[in-house]
């Protein structure tokens, strides 16, 4: 941390903040500038949580420089986090992919739904059984219902399963039926929900919020990692920004970037940022070329008749095609990846 | 609604268009133009939800027309909305001040904090017991305790309570002590909390998402009124832009669109949109002239030795006068407001 | 300036970075902390234009620590900037009013437009001579004949002239008739315009881009501040944002900023940012209660009929009445401003 | 176009709507709904430039529905434009490569970045000789002299030459030396220079402004198309938002919503919207698996000596191993590159 002294501050001004962070147990670097005088804090920066630097007078401003979060931070696990499931690896060579409906409709559905995804090559089932909706008028989902459809359609077909859930209150009931949860954009700063998730201890794929920088999603990871469930999977699924050509902007970077700075998995959710069919297919050879570890796909057996989301749903043979595809990609990218079951 | 259909559709592709809408009760309208062909849709659209029109191949895009909230709407209710407290009218002719610390700190941190804001001419007195922290290494609240000195404090000095909540089940315990919930940013669009607030009949500000569109905002309103509970505040407290040099940046313009579209009272928090007390008064004076009916601001008895968000909130004596010109500048708004017990 | 240490940089990594610096005449601090070592940077930055530190091996980061403007900064002149034209003096207690049409569709026209102007209080007629216009299928403005007709109308009610150029090819045509130029939004970060205008002398009334910081901002006035012309007004004019509900985003917020920052006088223009005249008023007013040293208003006689923008030109009657209101609110906002000619 | 009637308009209101257009003419299809009232206009829209129907009191808004630009569209040119120069084809199977340095900075340099990027398969030899820097204190490029040491260097290794112009005073000299202009993000609505590189007929790369939407962008290439001048690329280089990872957010999307809807070539520019050398290659490859027609990267002999951009440029060696692992993508994408001269 670098503070940065106020131009015309006293010298009881500046002995103040010195005074103040060495009072914590921190050591200080002056250093006096032509234009600006800074001082460096050295030191573990948590003794100064809850002490408001930021009000002295003497303080122009304070310019972080170490990272805010530690237990996410590739350098405390330089090596990467690989999750072990049943039948895949989560992080390692291994690319993996989650597919199934926006929302989970009906035993049908479903059933269809695991067996088309399993036969291209999926690991996970994905489907919505809290749906949160913008409006309140819209189809909220079959909650428990929808979860018990769910498992049911991936032990057919040897599939995991994630859903969503949307409240802290859930969890009890969904840890009955998935093998990972998921945190939707709407609740990536819940920090309730996220700290009885880890607590919980159950695998979860972390959906970015739809205006969170990098830095505060990694925060928010933080909060499930510091109860000690360090199953978590970051998942990329577009940001809010001018553009309306899309439902969100897929910030395709996040991706490098992310495997620079934490050793967490990567994943990247091609149906939300795009909100059209059409634009999945390149948005998913995108995300996997730029280094993604997974993707996680909305595939729908007549997406023209799908109760949510109807118009990013792609058809069983859009994404068996998808599957094709990304298998040839995946050797040049240093992956593995199965077409097929 | 209007339908773009995609051009070069076959007649068949049209004919289901229409088919399935009129399956659902309504009508069409349909004018065949020189570039494109357009369906336009007569009757009540909720009949529409979960028809799946945008998966249709004859659709190009969908184009809504009216709003996607009724009972926010000002066309519900032209007159306005009044709030009716003991001692105070929110979203008539009075301008309505809430203040407090961010934080609840302290007994004599609340007792101080709600006799100075009450002698400014404050009517609620605001103050956070459960905070929502983007760090969870952060200070994260008094809680249930806070709550009760909010009461202590408020109830000596004849001010009502208003407080945030970050989860349905805390609820219950809020109802006990505060007058008003409120509802921040990162919540706002957690629509389980948003629900049971509905239920809880609890009056409710409601803040903007950080990325929330006033539209979507409207919706997240939706989700209480629909609960039959019309007590509800919208605040304007800063969208995220790419701007760094406010913490978020006051979509100032949001109150006069506000005024235009809803008949429910609109508030601005000009301390977490400007992130620094410096740009406070400025802030508060602007929202005024915009046509706010009220403020809720961040006032702490020693800023320098807060424990959350320092560098936001203003002296009692800056609130002091500040309240004293907006008492000058509220006449000429056409508002009433006595700075002053 | 300071420079972040890569983790794990090797002692002649470090001692490259440090190298570097010192051959160029600056001086370093070195300050080792727990997580990160940084390398404050003393002298003058401008011997390190460049110099190519970020490409260094040991670095990993650098975070500017003084402003990046020198002659814009409120540093270099603390009494702020005063521009004198005949009959009113720009950034000193008066409030100026620049009103008239988006663009000069003729002599009746703007005459009209000069008359009613003058007699609510305005001191310059702005008028588009030259317009950017998104699509080439526009309206593209009558040029030098627009000038000669804004002339003579200034000239017949005593106002002052101010209009938008778009090349530095026009910059001598202009200053034959305008007394102010406009720079507007999309030219921005045109620096070759930019350098002209301050080679030319000419007062230059420069606004914000559209997606352009605070300091990037000040930055571009830097161009014309450096070429020795001092005789620059900013003009906040909305910043682009994911909100649709108005044009633009009106950055309210940068009023404050900005008197803080530099001393150059500051603006605002509400037509633009609000896109639609029944916000004009309300924008108009909450600038002048947050700071503003003046506004630029689009005024038409008849806006229903206006070649470009029309949905944002206000009335004369409407033009009057703000007028009046900010000749109440002038005197509690400390300024002074007269209604009427 | 579809008109919106605002609720509670008078038939006399409608009636001047419809005259209006009518007059113009155009025909209605009126639509009376229940909650609103719509009317489409159908017929050539350019009749109603210039026709401020927004201003109509009866008017709430007005939706556009078709495209705003014409001869970008690709239902114009369904089949594609492709773009023929010696040795090359720009917008069919095969992808090219353009690179080199940010800032011509010395014969020596240009002529080792050209034989470099010639040996590992580039077609076009980049360079910046007027550089357009946020500051005016940095460097701003050789002009001219930079010119024709790139024409000589690209002579020298049978390569094609693109370089920015900032002015249309420069495109008469550029014209001399260049296969190809390029228009940067901060001249992306520099209308005037627009307007005349059509009238040039010269070959010209437009960037996206870093806050312009696709549709604007197209509108913006419109006013080059509309000179009669069809040798147009797009460059997605990122756009502004509010992360800060990246020196921009690339609009990954763009690329699958451009192919969609114009027939004009697509590239993508991965230094600037990285930022840092490191995110260059994901962000090609993901590029190029997005669909697009070629990249343009900036290479440098030795970055760490560049005279600016030296965080975002690349080494030779790394250039050449990008362009290996895109040699071997591009069949699987469906296209054709070849490593190597």
């Amino acid at each position: 941390m670098v503070i940065v002294v106020r131009p015309g501050a006293t010298k009881a001004e500046v002995r103040e903040i010195v005074d103040l962070i060495e009072s914590k147990g921190l050591k200080t670097h002056f250093s006096e500038g032509t234009q600006v005088t800074i001082i460096g804090v050295v030191g573990d920066k948590t003794l100064l949580v809850g002490t408001p630097l930021e009000a002295l007078s003497g303080v122009d401003k304070i310019v972080p420089i170490a990272e805010s979060y530690k237990l996410a931070s590739r350098t405390f696990r330089p090596e990467g986090t690989v999750l072990e499931f049943p039948g895949c690896r989560v992080g390692g060579k291994e690319l993996v992919m989650m597919a199934g409906p926006c929302a989970v409709e009906s035993e049908a559905q479903i059933m269809a739904s695991a067996k088309a995804v399993k036969a291209s090559g999926a690991k996970f089932l994905r489907g919505g059984a809290y749906k949160p909706r913008t409006s309140p008028y819209a189809f909220q989902g079959l909650e428990t219902e929808g979860l018990k459809l769910m498992r049911q359609a991936a032990d057919a077909y040897r599939l995991l399963v994630i859903s969503e859930i949307t409240s802290e209150n859930d969890l009890a009931e969904a840890a009955r039926y998935v093998d990972m949860v998921q945190i939707g954009a709407r609740n990536a700063q819940n920090f309730r929900l996220l700290r009885e998730v880890g607590r919980s201890g159950l695998p979860v794929l972390l959906k970015r919020g739809i205006a969170e920088t990098i830095e505060e999603w990694l925060q928010s990871s933080e909060y499930v990692l510091s109860e000690g469930n360090y199953k978590v999977i970051l998942c990329e699924r577009g940001i809010r920004t001018f553009e309306t050509a899309t439902r969100s902007t897929l910030d395709i970077a996040a991706v490098p970037v992310l495997k620079a700075r934490t050793h967490l998995p990567v994943f990247v959710d091609p149906s939300h940022a795009a909100g059209r069919a059409a634009y999945v297919a390149p948005l998913s050879k995108a995300s996997v070329a730029a280094g993604a570890d997974g993707l996680i796909v909305e595939v729908h057996p007549e997406p023209k008749k799908a109760l949510s989301d109807a118009a990013q749903q792609i058809t069983f043979e859009e994404f068996d095609q998808l599957c094709r595809d990304i298998a040839g990609m995946a050797p040049i990218c240093g992956r593995e990846f199965r077409h097929g079951g």
